[in-house]
């Protein structure tokens, strides 16, 4: 790219939607929002969109070279959304088909958030140089995204990389997938909320978390707790670092990845998980690959890492 | 390659190895067998080896243009064979160099077994046309190989492709890997013995299977009981089947393959396994997957499967 040209990337969110100018060394020249929700039909929301790439590029000075687009549910070789639970439209919409309207001699690429979050740290992050890693997303979902040998995985219908919905318990936590027992459901920023009520209900000790009603309980609240010696805190997420180890332990033993990097709210919490959680991991790993795998935290910055992601869409 | 060319396809046993030619259209001009064992030291197995395969190129007047080896823990990076339990030597054998001094001018290359075989599912057998799919080993012990875009995966340290050893159950059976409640426990031809051998104690139901003394059955003789519609032995390959679907609906959620071949000794129960596999397949799968993945039986002709899929490996 040259110095007065960037990358588009837009990160389309259950309530926001992020949009950024983003220069080939990763640096943000220009950013806004705009809900995604409020809008009649998606045709609608994409111009809408459409006009505020046009505002960024006028009031940058910046020509856009490619436009990246990270949404749950977005599917890399069809460009299209389907069936996303949390966005409001239904069904499946041909989503860069409907950018491409507007920009008709840009590149388009769209993939989902967590497959994004993945490119963006091999793009802009620390894994520049790594060929075989997995990002996994821990918010209020669980998403991952797998890349080998340099390259993303999409799978043969472009929807590779669900770790979140590999299975713990099959007669475990009921998933909003309509399934039951989901690592989602044990080790999302709700899942963890679940963990802590369980616990206080079963363990009658005090704690910290005993004077937040339920409804208030949040991960965050949960891993403050734990910073304090909270007993039911820590064991909280001794417990969402048991799940999350176990099922990473066998995500190595599908694709062997140097790292796996761990992004989201709930990656936040820091040592309180990253801790327990290398404990377990090593204890889950097959002999052939202990000491081999590092848990990392994600590098890229917290708030402008999906805008980082789906910019980096366009480098493939 | 000419017509009077073929490459040559080791298949590493623990007790058995079979050297065999064969040509680009998959078909087998010759092949002998050596014991894996009886030699003193890996060297003199290798040259033994060596001498099979001149005897081979001697004898059908064929040239070879490429050594391919399958073997447990065989590492396709580094060509070595590492810690495997079932072979006679230990520690890291540097297989292919040991190979190579033997055959100079010769294009050798090494893999594990698993990989083998699907790389000769995708070279010779019905996966020709399929870029991501699966192959899962179900004998001894439970090995897989993972297609992902038309190539193999090999992860970061060649040792990519482990599904036997993801873990249904942290608390579960002993494995030969010295951790518990791996999915080889359970679906592996011993793992079969032990469930059927662990129902018949608890269901106190008669059943053909009480004939056979405990050191005499096996997955084989179970499935021609339950042919005969033994309930005991219809409840073990159900049982068998809820495992290994669980664990399959898990690596979809990895790698999302088009399909899933079945293969080994345990495969040969065909539909006694494949039919309930099916169907907890189906209820396992995440929505998005559903209706997109077959489970199929691999086409490999079962004796020479293993030499096809080493002689494959040349062709990647």
């Amino acid at each position: 790219m040259n110095n007065n040209e960037a990358v588009c990337g837009i990160d389309i969110g259950g309530t926001n939607t992020t949009i950024g100018l983003v220069k080939a060394n990763g640096q943000i020249v220009l950013k806004k929002n705009i809900f995604t929700t409020g809008h009649l039909t998606a045709q609608e929301y994409v111009s809408a969109l459409a006009e505020v790439v046009r505002d960024l590029i006028k009031e940058s000075g910046y020509s856009v070279t490619g436009i990246g687009i990270g949404a749950p549910n977005g599917n890399f070789y069809n460009g299209t959304i389907e069936f996303a639970p949390n966005l409001p439209w239904k069904g499946v919409i041909p989503f860069v088909e409907l950018m491409i309207s507007h920009f008709p001699d840009t590149e388009v690429v769209l993939t989902n958030d967590a497959n994004a979050a993945a490119w963006g740290e091999k793009v802009y992050g620390s894994a520049r140089i790594e060929n075989d890693f997995i990002m996994i997303t821990l918010g209020t979902g669980v998403g991952s995204g797998i890349v080998v040998a340099g390259k993303m995985v999409y799978g043969h219908d472009g929807f590779a990389g669900e770790i979140g919905h590999t299975i713990v318990d099959p007669n475990g936590r009921l998933c909003g997938c309509g399934r039951r027992g989901c690592l989602e459901t044990y080790t999302s920023a709700s899942g963890i909320v679940k963990t802590a009520i369980e616990l206080m209900e079963s363990r009658k000790l005090t704690s910290i978390l005993d004077n937040i009603s339920p409804d208030k309980l949040s991960a965050e609240l949960i891993a403050k707790a734990a910073l304090q010696g909270d007993t039911i805190a820590l064991e909280v997420f001794d417990k969402t670092a048991y799940y999350l180890a176990w099922k990473l332990a066998d995500a190595v033993a599908h694709t062997s990845p140097s790292v796996i990097y761990i992004f989201g709210g709930v990656a936040k919490a820091g040592d309180i998980l990253m801790l327990p959680l290398r404990k377990y991991f090593n204890d889950f790993l097959l002999q052939i690959y202990k000491n081999k795998v590092q848990l990392r935290l994600s590098s890229l910055p917290d708030n402008d890492a999906a805008i980082l992601g789906a910019a980096a869409l366009v480098q493939q």
